[in-house]
């Protein structure tokens, strides 16, 4: 009876307090990650610095020289262990040629399309591809035209869908264009695809992606074109159906070679074995800089290291920066990370990936336990501080979904409506991404990463 | 008994039908809602054309233009009853000169200094004031050293805090030396006034404002100056503290001149005494199109009509688009209606303003009673669509907040990180507001102010 009224006593005096304390210690330290963010802007720098290094398309000699600036990076953040992490990457090159224009018997001279070859495409014979146009909006308006198509250069037009709340869902209707059209083109004899670029914006830079081809289907060269030569296009098609358009594109694939995800973790000092990942993506298209997809991402994730030993934090759990390589063809540095993390003797506990852009925080996707989520959602008033509104069930990223042993993956989510006017084009540079907006992210990451480290993600704890 | 069984039969079988249906009508709405601004982007070709006019300072000849201009859209968009509400208005013109440069023993010539006028001030004499610089940071220092003060120019120096989450609270925290700056350095003899532009962009481009000047103390001339020339200023100051400024501005104010808030109104089909305004306003800075503050607002308020004619929706309640004039100055637009509606024999239920520019929509401020306020949480679901994260309790707007017997007024808050870059400056452009953005806010307002209007904001609903 004694010792019941002494443990009382003690839990009375100690433990409401300490639950409070920890809330404030929370609390405060949340608005100091975002000060400290904010007021250094050091994710900001780091993502000048990697744009500066040039194109990180896998293969491209500039992408080795952005693994070793990672790493180097990763090493004056303090990190305890760095290591790359041997991958084998498709080798796709652009080449020198790469344009279109069309003859029209209404025009005395050939008009220049502004277009943009895709990742993985075969090239032209070097005289290019000279051929009537069909255009379609759809892949069964293409079998219904099937008939019209052979020796013909497909022209795939169906726009992105602006009516819709996520751009993504915008992006999503409209990508299996760039991603198979080629395939269904061949299917009925064309000569080669022409895409409208996957776009929210109304200009003219064409917007490139990956295509794939298909075991047994005859491979065809592919391109985007701007959407205001898309337009263009179809108008003078509706003028001059026999119009020829001419494309001409030297990009090959070559043998593919060794590259590297880069990793850089700090180690955990209760519980080393307990893994969190903050992850993006290194490669990005040649366009433009790979500014938001995923320049942001790594500098995020690169900061969160960064913000933790600016406020002299030490983790409880390991916490590992993983830069994966080879996210926007075939996603092999991923494939390899996750196979890495099936057998490794650790726990990946949770990955948090970064991208969806460098824009302002509205929420994180989780794939988890519903009783973890509802934990996580505990945590939104220190998250608020960082202009996180909602945690929610959702998909997480497209390197990370590939560790599949993890007990939670995490997409980070900033506010998206401008992110596919960017996206995988010459637009996507290191001026479009707002200083504040990409640091309130990596406050953001790391509000969430320090409070896994600490707080665990057991199903246990409530059950 | 009988008639018991009856009625609750009657309940059971109609009631919860027609309050799902209700919901179900509601969130179909709302998406068509959304769908349509996003499609038709109507509010953005409405910010393209007023931003076309020019400027839009109150007492511009072109201000006087954009008063037409909105009277006859709001005339095409369907309105019952259009009028312009007469209001005396200040009368600021900036004038032609408007120079700065610093001499120092340090430099053989002259540096010229990116500077604007503040909206207020005195001009100089035709040769401009010529004199040494006192850099401050706050009018406690200035009081330290105010005996240096006497016969200088007082440079205010304090930065915008960069470090804090909400950009208004980063921008409160540094107006004061525009707003005040030019009374409390004339209260120590100085000459004039300069003041870092209160801005969170690190750009060269001078942000204006309005400025005060207080009965019985000295009027000296106000400027502000760009934050790249401000630290180099500064500089330059820490090299040699005997560099002269010289300032020429040829800005001055004008006798007060009739101008007009522009009124458009829907009458409501059940309770046309009960009015919901929607609201922005019209005048704004002379350096740039004033495209996010507030054409977006007055793109947004007059979508509202838009939409809901579009859709065929005809509000129970008369929907009032209120476009002030002089906000920027000295409020009399918002003043003069504010008194009107003091005593005009309706009952103005709700005002909703956009004044924090163009951005992903995030949530609402509204001031009103607790009950009133949760009640309208309730709308969160429809309000999502529109990117609607939350409904809180908070300030509303500059000009609606005249309305002092509204049941409730309301602040439309979109995302605010990249706004003041733009604020009061040449970098407001219409190029800077993103069409999706903008829409989505239209969206948002559109559905509140249906919700408003069909379902009423009275307290004894639930009590």
């Amino acid at each position: 009876m004694r010792a019941f009224f002494l443990l009382t006593l003690i839990f009375l005096l100690i433990y409401p307090i300490s639950a409070q304390d920890l809330n404030n210690r929370y609390q405060k330290l949340s608005v100091q990650i975002v000060k400290t963010a904010l007021a250094d802007q050091k994710g900001y720098q780091l993502l000048r610095d990697l744009c500066a290094i040039g194109p990180r398309l896998s293969g491209y000699p500039t992408s080795y020289q952005a693994v070793d600036w990672c790493a180097t990076q990763l090493d004056s953040l303090g990190c305890d262990r760095i290591w790359l992490h041997s991958v084998m990457i498709p080798r796709w090159i652009r080449g020198q040629a790469e344009e279109a224009f069309l003859t029209s018997t209404r025009h005395h001279n050939p008009e220049k399309l502004e277009i943009a070859a895709l990742g993985g495409s075969i090239g032209t014979p070097e005289n290019g591809i000279s051929a009537e146009v069909l255009e379609v909006h759809t892949f069964e308006e293409l079998q219904e035209k099937a008939e019209q198509a052979r020796g013909k250069i497909i022209f795939f037009n169906r726009p992105f869908d602006q009516t819709v709340l996520y751009s993504f869902a915008g992006y999503g209707g409209a990508v299996n264009q760039r991603t198979q059209g080629a395939v269904e083109a061949a299917k009925v004899g064309a000569l080669a695809s022409i895409v409208r670029s996957v776009t929210s914006f109304d200009d003219n830079v064409p917007h490139t992606g990956v295509m794939y081809y298909k075991e047994g289907i005859t491979k065809i060269p592919a391109a985007a074109i701007g959407v205001q030569d898309a337009n263009k296009l179809s108008d003078a098609l509706r003028d001059d159906p026999r119009l020829k358009v001419t494309l001409k594109l030297s990009c090959e694939n070559l043998p593919e070679e060794e590259s590297y995800n880069v990793i850089g973790e700090i180690k955990g000092t209760k519980y080393p074995q307990e893994v969190i990942v903050v992850a993006a993506h290194l490669d990005a298209w040649d366009k433009g800089d790979g500014a938001h997809d995923d320049g942001a991402g790594c500098a995020q994730s690169m900061e969160v290291l960064y913000l933790l030993s600016k406020l002299g934090l030490k983790p409880s759990r390991t916490i590992r920066c993983v830069l994966f390589m080879d996210e926007e063809q075939q996603q092999t540095g991923a494939k390899a990370y996750g196979y890495y993390a099936s057998y490794a003797p650790e726990k990946h506990l949770a990955a948090i990936e970064s991208d969806r852009g460098g824009f302002t925080p509205r929420g994180f996707n989780v794939t988890a336990d519903s009783v973890i989520i509802d934990r996580m959602q505990d945590w939104l008033p220190y998250l608020k501080n960082a202009s996180i509104d909602w945690i929610r069930r959702g998909g997480s990223g497209p390197d990370i979904a590939r560790i599949k042993n993890a007990t939670a993956l995490i997409g980070y989510v900033p506010d998206g409506q401008r992110y596919f006017d960017y996206h995988h084009s010459a637009n996507d540079v290191v001026e479009a991404v707002h200083p504040r907006e990409l640091e309130l992210g990596s406050a953001a990451m790391t509000i969430l990463t320090y409070l896994i480290s600490e707080e665990g993600l057991e199903l246990d704890i409530r059950r």
